[in-house]
């Protein structure tokens, strides 16, 4: 990243090319986990597992907050990310559950 | 990843891992992403640069629906996850702002 001793416009547009960077890998990164979300929807509708499961989700919500703490993220905020894409990911399973019934 | 010719709980636990070190990824990849909108906030702090850019925005948000295209992620939750980040960066800024303006 540039110092701040360059023109304003400058350190800007070169903040933003990193910032479109990280956003690149951080659509990517969220691709491949919803594969394996799906993945995970296929093999309990498959083999009639719990849908839910609340123990593993306390233990993403601490374990997210406190890597968040160790990278001087706000921990709610993490928290709420995470409460984000769990959302979709129960959009996707619902999805699944609807396609099994269909099929 | 593993195969499903394994028994169904291994697949479970071996998925969970993967889905584990790609949220470590997202919450460290955002902690750097905000390191870089808190830089932007302050430059634009500093020299009294306007706060908004909607024509910035419009191009990111056109080119994340691209890259979730490309990467098989829905475009609308693409989108919707820009939202959800950018509501956080802008409470930064207001943050930034409230603090030079008490200092």
């Amino acid at each position: 990243m540039t110092d701040m001793t360059n023109n304003p416009m400058e350190t800007l547009l070169d903040l933003r090319r990193s910032i479109d960077n990280f956003d690149a890998a951080l659509i990517h990164i969220l691709a491949e986990r919803f594969r394996c979300t799906q993945a995970v929807g296929k093999l309990k509708a498959e083999f009639d597992m719990p849908a839910a499961d609340p123990g593993r989700e306390q233990r993403q919500v601490e374990r997210l907050r406190k890597l968040a703490e160790e990278a001087s993220l706000d921990s709610d905020f993490a928290e709420a990310f995470l409460n984000f894409i769990i959302k979709e990911v129960i959009r996707h399973h619902e999805a699944i559950k609807h396609e099994a019934k269909g099929s």
